[in-house]
């Protein structure tokens, strides 16, 4: 039974024992983005973001950096640049998370954050932003918590965010402790530099429904959901042994299966859920016939309409003539 | 256990004990074309079209037309007009199905057949096809047999078939026997003359993969197979239900929700199928807006690009409104 009285400040206070002040006047830091394999779709606890299913992604060489300092009245949120008003949704998610952390109640943060993608496109922006930004307080605190801890603190800002703070192929354990001191992201020692990334940026408007929002509709009403966590346990194992074979077809085909078996969760829920458009469509038609023409790439979606590509670096030119507009990004491996 | 050895021939033969010579020069028939509301997705037994589970269907008042006669040394089959060369697969698969019922090995039939609508674009035009084909058959070889047989006659040619000798709601029920004397489409005697029908036409060039090979893929790739023929059964409860209480908002959304999960079970097959385009994507998406914004309004959609509507009869003028090019076809009940 879910521990319903146990809050995200339980947790938070589990791990940071004493609240302090600034040990610095300003702390930097960045996290990548990072794209699962093996999707994260549905929580066994909502409000600590408990996952119901093991989860596993890449880090890309793409970065979220945040610099954190002190703000006199009120915490001031800039994106990008731009200076975000207190009804912005981002705005009050991220000053709900600081309230987790303050010195005191009437010790108000400053944040600048910049993305190197755009928000909330699908490209997990959330997930490297909160991993930066638990980096930059770690920093900023002076809390010396140890990674494990810091994802735990991520995880409770984005479930995602959790596999965030690491290089490399990153599991992220969906533990079964009820406080969720078990679930949090490990970096995985192998590498597999032949792999090769892409994008196709099919939109970059905002999503429709939020993740979060989607994913309880799809456990609560798809008659499919309980399948999707079965499968998604066998597909991990599949991927681990694909990863440790450097075994980039396997990788690719279970990634691709697996994040079709998502979307289907998603368009039994009631109402459906659909992220895709119509490009979207266009793509994957265009990958599986470029497959069936003898070309070793796959593609992974996430909660938004872009096209994610998967291949063998060797294979990159023909991609590329394939999928011209195909936004390439390394991978981050240290 | 299925039984392997038991053919098309066999199942024939079982209802028409003698084959016989034309009693008659020429033989017309018409069948209308059937939208599944409950899909019909999958079969029990490949050879003989047994499916996995029931399937409820309304007729539309758009026909196929088939004239029967006999032809001199080969069959002559002539498609909207067009006379088919042997090679041709719509000529091949008729060619082997009038072969069951030869009355000698050198009689020859000439079939002309012409549907109202485009052969292979999702209109089910093979299920009226063979649907007229057997009911010409019955005249011009007097065989006089129970719309039962014809019906079970009329699945061996193609499984949806057997809902297309009917007008109104038809329900072809699966059966239980290995042989499937108990497998055929039972009129309902239900009207619902309230409920409207249009089709958006989204493509009309031929798939790019049969419905007979999909459905094979689906059913052994699929994880969540075994979970849509349950909820197969759960929804044809629900959808005779809302005939039973003219509630055409649960009708509505029971067949969408039953198609969306039929298109699911496609996604996660792998190689994964998908017959929708980007049109497609985009009519769905609009479906769902315009009922956020008030409007009763459902779609289906079967193994093509196109979008079916389904509407109360008073709604027609602002489905009509929000997608100018919907093609209202009236549905046929008598």
């Amino acid at each position: 039974m879910p521990l319903r009285s146990y809050s995200k400040q339980n947790a938070v206070d589990a791990i940071i024992k004493k609240k302090k002040y600034p040990i610095t006047e300003i702390a930097i830091a960045q996290a990548p983005v990072n794209i699962a394999l093996i999707k994260y779709w549905g929580k066994r606890n909502e409000e600590l973001h408990l996952p119901a299913n093991d989860s596993l992604s890449i880090a890309l060489d793409l970065k979220t950096t945040t610099i954190l300092s002190q703000a006199s009245k009120e915490d001031e949120i800039l994106l990008n640049g731009v200076a975000l008003s207190e009804n912005n949704p981002f705005y009050e998610r991220t000053a709900a998370f600081l309230s987790l952390f303050r010195p005191s109640s009437n010790f108000f943060f400053r944040v600048e954050t910049k993305n190197e993608v755009p928000t909330a496109a699908g490209l997990a922006s959330s997930a490297s932003g909160f991993a930066a930004l638990v980096l930059a307080l770690n920093q900023f605190l002076g809390w010396e918590a140890s990674t494990q801890d810091l994802s735990i603190l991520a995880r409770l800002g984005s479930g995602s965010a959790a596999r965030s703070l690491f290089s490399g192929f990153v599991r992220w354990h969906k533990g079964k402790l009820d406080k969720g001191e078990d679930s949090y992201g490990i970096h995985l020692p192998d590498t597999l530099s032949e792999l090769h990334f892409g994008v196709l940026l099919n939109a970059t408007e905002s999503k429709k429904i939020s993740s979060n929002k989607a994913m309880l509709q799809t456990k609560e009403t798809s008659p499919i959901y309980k399948t999707w966590t079965n499968q998604a346990h066998l597909d991990l194992a599949t991927l681990l042994r694909s990863i440790e074979e450097k075994n980039i077809p396997l990788l690719g085909q279970t990634a691709e299966r697996n994040s079709l078996f998502m979307h289907a969760t998603m368009q039994t829920a009631w109402p459906s859920i659909c992220y895709w458009n119509e490009k979207t469509i266009v793509a994957l038609q265009n990958v599986w016939k470029a497959r069936e023409q003898g070309l070793t790439v796959f593609c992974t979606m996430d909660a938004g309409p872009n096209v994610k590509l998967l291949y063998p670096k060797k294979e990159e030119k023909s991609v590329l003539a394939l999928f011209p507009s195909l936004w390439c990004i390394p991978l981050l491996w240290e």
